[in-house]
């Protein structure tokens, strides 16, 4: 007895993540009663930014430029690469403000089974890169996952052929985090690195 | 540093209720990243919903034609008609399967402070339809707030000047709930409203 078109718009809404079928409901509802004019800007930015926003040349992260803003930024230092998995850990490596240096984003991690190889993380133009000298330290910043090790493992030796410094995110006990709480593996990795003070 | 267009997409999302700033991050690289298929749906389908589903001109529904399924359905009862405040309440109640009579939606409720009173409610509109007198019973299922109930006593009012029996939803508690986490407003309501079995 519903709308098809505000059945569409509820389907459409149930594609996102953590929206389930009652909050697209909720969301479809709210966006046709008095908040049209948020609808139209939703939508024309979901728009815009599909048809503007690509992929850095250099570094692989999302871009409305071919460059974009971090490679391009002269205050940046140029000698350090971090590697990290998703542009989202980009943004959060960012709100942390503790790195200046450039970055490269895999888009993914290596997963063979899902036909993820070296090629569609670009680690071709990763080794171009490496090759040109001008970096020296490599900061391996994927997730500490299965599949994020074998990445940073298989970068790692990429980077020794070119006689790069490599370096890990170190891995403990976060900030704030109680010992009772910290799951057995991430508390043996706080013991295995732990430091002389 | 961040991209104007991506930043104005999470700006965007972050207009719908329930979705935060975090939320809003995850949804807008979710759509650039390998999702512009489920983007352009979306868009398109809010587009869509904004410009075709207007209101129903008999029940105030939203509706994409001028009289909606429930007002044009042959198989539906023609003399219960129930008062709803919302679309949302419409669709909670279809769900429940149990009535099968006309509704009228208010899109809201009394609220003079807010400038909404019985003209905004379409109640004119709910006058003429009660005078026409196919209307035997008027189903109150407004919110059991304060606004709620009043919004029920001003229709409730018309409803003795046209002769027609009024009936509220029944108040208590709900199912599967437990006494001792009931409030005591709800339970006091059960107290009141106890039937003989």
């Amino acid at each position: 007895m519903q709308s098809p078109v505000i059945n569409e718009l509820i389907d459409a809404f149930k594609l996102l993540p953590t929206i389930g079928p009652k909050s697209a409901q909720r969301l479809a509802y709210f966006l046709l009663q008095n908040h049209q004019q948020d609808g139209h800007r939703l939508a024309s930015a979901i728009e815009s930014a599909l048809e503007k926003v690509g992929y850095c040349q250099q570094c692989r992260n999302l871009s409305e430029t071919e460059i974009c803003g971090f490679c391009a930024s002269k205050s940046r230092q140029t000698d350090q690469l971090c590697i990290v998995e998703t542009p989202t850990d980009v943004v959060a490596i960012e709100q942390s403000g503790i790195y200046k240096g450039q970055y490269f984003v895999l888009m993914g991690h290596l997963s063979p089974i899902d036909g993820i190889g070296p090629d569609e993380l670009g680690l071709p133009i990763l080794r171009d890169r490496l090759a040109q000298g001008e970096i020296q330290e490599l900061i391996l910043a994927t997730n500490p996952t299965v599949e994020g090790e074998a990445t940073a493992h298989y970068i790692q030796q990429m980077a020794i052929e070119f006689n790069i410094s490599v370096t890990r995110l170190a891995q403990g006990i976060p900030l704030g985090g109680e010992l009772e709480y910290i799951d057995s593996g991430t508390l043996g990795q706080a013991f295995a690195g732990r430091k002389a003070v």
